[in-house]
Formats: C-alpha cells, sequence, structure tokens
C-alpha cells in the first residue's frame, strides 16, 4: 500500500529531486558546470555582518520582514528607473526559487494557462504542474547572432482566454539574451491588451555584458498593477546558500502574495541585516566577479567557435553559454550523458529547457579560467567523435 | 479594477498579515505576551557557529539540505525513542510554519477534510483554506484539572470518508496539555482503520514540565507511513528569527513532502552548519530556559487562580498559560481587546483557537518574571472591573 494514495494529486506528476551536488563531488576529476553555482565566496565583511546582528540579539520574528532590508532592497531596484516603496511593494522569499513558488502560488488555479518561453529554465515547470496550470509554450526565435530571443508573434500566438500569466527571464537563463526596451513594449503591450501578468524573473540584472543596461517591464504602460519582478541574492553576491531572494510588485500585487500562507518570513533576520551591508558594500565584489565571468564567457565563446560543427553567440547577458552543437548530429542528453561519463564534466542539455533547445546545451562558467581551459579540451576532445 | 480577478481563488479567502511587533514595540509601557516568542538570546557559540561555517565557504547551494545536519537532526530526536534515518526521513523547513505549509502541500486537495482540535493554534487555519480543504473541529474537553484535552470521540465522530488528516499539537498550543500514551495509541489506532494522516505538531517537546516525558505518534503500530512530525528550531533554541525547522516521516512519506517544489532548501547552509553545534552544546542554554519558564508558570498560575472569576490549570507542556476567564461574563476578545486598550498588555483571546476557545485567554510567558509581575499586576486590576 503506497502512501501515494495520501498525495495531493498533482504531486504525483512532480519527480523527486535529482542526484545531489554533494554526489557528484565524490567522482574525482569531475568539473561541475551544470547547477548556476558561482565559485566565488562572498567577501568576509558579509559573514562579520550575519555575527554582529546576531550578536545584536537580530534572532527573533520580524513579521513580514525587516523594513530597513525593504528599504535598501527598494533603493537598489531604483537604480532600474523604478521608484519602489519598499515597505508596500517588497515581499522577502527564501531565494530566487521560492519567489517562483510564491508567486505561482498567488495566482494560479488548476486550469490556468501559464505562457513560458521554449527554451526557458527548467525552475518553472514544477510550480506549474504543482498547481495543476497548463504550461503553454512560445519558442524563442533566433536572431542574427544565433541567439534566442523572446518572438512577439509566438507569445501572442499563444495567448487564449485562460491565459493567467506570461513569464519572462530577463537576462535570460539558458539563451543568454537581454530583452530591448523594443521588446518589453511589445510585451507589455500585450499583457495589457489581453489582461494577463507578467513573471520578470530578473535574478541575472547584475551580469549583463558590452555595455548593455538591464531594464524592466514593471516600468511600462499599466505594468505596475500586472509585473511581478522575481529576484534574489544568489546570483548578485554568490550567495546561494543563504536563501535570500523577493518578489517586487506593485502594491496591490505585492499584498496579494504576501497574502500567500507559506510561512513566517523565511530570511533569517541577521541575513536580512547583512543583506542591508552588502547592498551597500557589496558592489566591489560584484565587480570583480563580473571581470571574471566576461574573461571566461570571451574564452569559452572564442573555443566553442573554433570546434568544426559547433556555433557559439556571445550571451548578452548571464555567465551561461548555450552553443548550437545540432551540426554534431546527436541528441542533446545523449551528447550529455557521454561528456559526463567519457570526460567527467557535467553540464545541461539544452531540451531540460524544452523542446527548442534540442541541438544546444548550457554551460554555468562558474569555474575559475584555468578550469574551463581543462573543459573546453576536453569538450573539444569529445566533439571531434561526433563530426 | 482589482488585481484581485489575478488571484488564486482561495487566497481571496485569507486575510493580510495582522500588524507587525515592529508597531506593536513603538507603543511606550507595552508588555507583549502575544506571540510565542522567547526573549531569550541564543548563546555567542551559535552566532559564532554560522560565522565559521560561513567564513569555510559554507554559503552555496545544497539541494535537499546538509546531510550532517539532518544526521544530527535524526540523532536528535533518537530521544523519544524513535530510529530515524536523517537521509530519508528528515526534510528541512524554514521554520515550523513553513513545515505545516509544507505537509498541507504534499496532501490536500480542495474538498479534502483535516480535522483538527478546538481550540487549536490558528496557524493551521490559514494554509487549510489556502489549500480549499475543509477544516473539520474536534472539540477538545477538560480534564479534572481544568486542561483542555483531545477527545477521541469528537475526534472520531468527526471523521468522514474525506478525511485526509489529522493535525495534533503535542504539548499542545494553547491548551498545555501533553498527550498521554493511552490518547496517542487511541488516536493511532483510529488513524490506521480509517486510513488518515496524523500530522504531529512537536515544536514544544522541549518544555514539558512536572516529570512528564514526550511520545511521539511516529511511534505507534502502523504510525511510521502516516505520521508527519512537523518540528523547529524557532523555540528549543529561541532561535525564532533563524527560521530553521523539519519534517519527520516515514521514508515514503518524507519523499512525497520532498517533492513539494517550494524551491531550494529554505535553510541557510551556514544556519544548518550552526544547527548541529546547536544540537551537540545548546542544551545547558535550553536548562536554563527551562528553569526561568518554570518560574514564570508557577507565578502566574498562583496569581491567576487568585483572581475572583478566573481559572488557570498549570501546564504540563509549553511556555503558554491558558486561563478560563469565562466566570467575568465578558467575551475574551473584548477582554482582550480592552486589556490591550486599558492596561497596554498584548495577549490572545481564547477564540482566536477556535468556538472552543471562548470564555479563555493566552498569555504566551516570554518576559522576564519582573515584567509578569507588572503584567499581573495590571490584570488583577483589569480583571476586576468585571466581577
Amino acid at each position: 500500500m503506497s502512501v501515494e494514495r495520501f498525495a495531493r494529486k498533482e504531486l504525483l506528476n512532480i519527480k523527486g529531486r535529482a542526484a545531489s551536488r554533494v554526489t557528484l563531488r565524490r567522482i574525482p576529476g569531475l568539473i561541475n558546470l551544470g547547477a548556476g553555482d558561482p565559485d566565488f565566496n562572498h567577501p568576509a565583511f558579509i559573514a562579520d555582518a550575519v555575527h554582529k546582528a546576531m550578536m545584536e540579539g537580530h534572532t527573533h520574528y520580524v513579521f513580514g520582514g525587516d523594513p530597513d532590508f525593504k528599504r535598501a532592497i527598494a533603493d537598489y531596484y531604483r537604480k532600474y528607473g523604478v521608484e519602489v516603496d519598499g515597505e508596500k511593494q517588497v515581499v522577502l522569499t527564501s531565494g530566487g526559487s521560492q519567489a517562483i513558488f510564491q508567486a505561482f502560488a498567488a495566482i494560479l488555479n488548476p486550469g490556468d494557462e501559464l505562457i513560458v518561453l521554449n527554451p526557458a529554465y527548467q525552475g518553472y515547470n514544477g510550480p506549474t504542474t504543482y498547481f495543476g496550470a497548463k504550461m503553454v509554450r512560445a519558442n524563442m526565435t533566433k536572431d542574427e547572432n544565433g541567439l534566442f530571443r523572446p518572438d512577439i508573434g509566438n507569445i501572442e500566438a499563444a495567448v487564449t482566454d485562460r491565459t493567467k500569466a506570461l513569464i519572462i527571464c530577463n537576462p535570460d537563463n539558458p539563451a543568454g539574451c537581454v530583452y530591448t526596451r523594443k521588446e518589453l513594449e511589445a510585451i507589455a503591450e500585450l499583457a495589457v491588451e489581453k489582461d494577463f501578468i507578467v513573471l520578470a524573473d530578473e535574478i541575472y540584472t547584475e551580469f549583463i555584458w558590452g555595455g548593455r543596461k538591464h531594464e524592466t517591464i514593471i516600468d511600462m504602460p499599466g505594468m505596475l498593477e500586472r509585473t511581478m519582478v522575481l529576484m534574489s541574492f544568489s546570483k548578485t553576491f554568490a550567495w546561494t546558500g543563504c536563501r535570500a531572494g523577493y518578489i517586487i510588485a506593485g502594491p496591490e500585487l505585492a499584498a496579494l502574495v504576501g497574502r500567500v500562507p507559506m510561512g513566517i518570513c523565511s530570511v533569517p533576520v541577521a541575513f536580512q541585516r547583512a543583506g542591508i551591508e552588502a547592498l551597500k558594500r557589496g558592489w566591489d565584489f560584484v565587480k570583480e566577479m563580473r571581470s571574471h565571468y566576461e574573461k571566461r564567457i570571451e574564452y569559452c565563446v572564442k573555443r566553442m567557435n573554433e570546434i568544426p560543427g559547433v556555433r557559439c553567440p556571445r550571451p548578452e547577458g548571464t555567465f551561461y553559454i548555450f552553443p548550437d552543437i545540432s551540426e554534431l548530429g546527436v541528441p542533446s542528453a545523449k551528447f550529455v550523458e557521454g561528456f559526463f561519463k567519457e570526460e567527467k564534466v557535467r553540464i545541461v542539455p539544452g531540451t531540460q529547457y524544452g523542446s527548442n533547445g534540442e541541438g544546444h546545451i548550457r554551460l554555468a562558467l562558474v569555474r575559475p579560467l584555468k578550469d574551463l581551459e581543462e573543459v573546453m579540451n576536453r569538450f573539444e576532445r569529445y566533439a571531434k567523435k561526433f563530426k
């Protein structure tokens, strides 16, 4: 007699978690470019700030979150040209992954439709299934540089009278594009016209290359009341293990999201205090990370494009590359599996991001250049087998 | 045009959060015995352990949680006579409140029934409503000491063929009873016979008085596959702001709960490392807190029972008292409101825990004895107005 008889029925359509990194760490020689976990350790002043806050007694409930922290977040987000009220427009979450769940939890009923681009971050799948909503995919199309971009025609074609929301990732994981103002305006117009919500996953805003500037859809006409910006400290400050994220939305929508009874504010109060410090003094560290990522991207893109049958556009944002290996004539899942087995490098097949990701692979450039040189050597050797 | 048109429909039945403690703190002279937030600050070695872990680089993803932390939890729980496999039976959550949400999230569909005692902790209400489940209340009845206890007859009468689960709180907030082995066995037998799950909220196990011992229902015949124990570090180590909780269940049920896609493990990894230390070296601190709570309970129970029209049983567990003020002839909500206005003491009306709590009030003894003396003076003065 299985315990599944007790399960919420939608949960049965969700698989268990994949093997943990702990397991992977046990394989000697493995280089893991699978998960987007930066290899940087945040500066000591963050640990000091947590310690100080704990010693000062910031170890007790602060229902709804520390107002100073929420104000600091609002001040930070102002750099994207948006006036945000920390008290009324910021909802704290346990990292970006919980921001996704909580945003979905606020709006989705079974039968609702959520438009998700193809390819798109696979972390949207579980929560969609969980809430019994239907994921309607809208294919991205490639620009002249070979970079996947949002296709407004495909998005429009995916809208029905059951569409509750569209989720975008800007800068985009895995595709690497940074939305242009024109693209955002087109999406905003459609959202207002068809009356749906836009969930804007913006966790990579600090990692935009080539002088491009991040623009946010919440700033477009009519979007304040229909946008939830999903944010996280995880990538910005290499804080993945510290679980601090947040949602920015218009006051009414933020209040609605805040009503999801997921428990008392998930971010430990001492980390909220340290978050204030990070937003104040963490930018040299971010700048340093950025400089490393740029060098890594430059190196790997160059090496990839030297390999026959591989085409690798330079990402406009994020620290991922998403090369096209379709000319090698092997399904990307099979390619990735073999690469792991034969060369001990963990990367992700494009199909994990949707059917349109077939023929692509994602590498998270979260290892030092030296390791990436080794990865590229192994990659070149492995790829040549198919050509 | 309200944003409520976008809302998940069940969410509209959930109210916003109450005024934060920050707001209350601004009232001069206020003594807050409302929330169960211990007034103790945990020992410095905990802050040191967090700092050390962060400096050692425990700031990155550990999917599914740190195996050492889960093992330490399993070792700890063994004191209640249960063999627990840390890897397979422990699911980490952001405090006890998220343990509640996640447990409900694993099993509830709209129309399912959840049996909740009356009175019971009001934190069960929001998640039940959120999942569209029906809360069926089973009145507790008073024992010869005036203490509310679970009534197996009432629980049995509440069972229908839609019953998915029963939630109990042992030791009980707000009632203060500690379940006897007999009571647990009767509930276990019923759960097996009628095939429902028992959610056992056990966050107060370290606060049991008078030589009583905590026993857990997961240990009863047939219960391993149908019990989720909801636990938290919040009360045990006065860690309310650190948001560390967990669920213990049989391996199959734990795997099911772990599949709820609420995000990557909510407890910051450095706090998980510190949690290992707390479970190793935190017990002198717990002992000290216990000794304070016992004195506070003794004092307040005595003072309460000296007031005409008030009857206050001594709790068997927890750090709450739940006096019966029905003889004062005033609804408890009105009594509490007046007490706050006239005497600046925040307590909770029994009706917040269900209709059967009418005529009662809950005081969380989370202030030093000196403050509680002042509270009792104010209480005595205020109560005399009604007699």
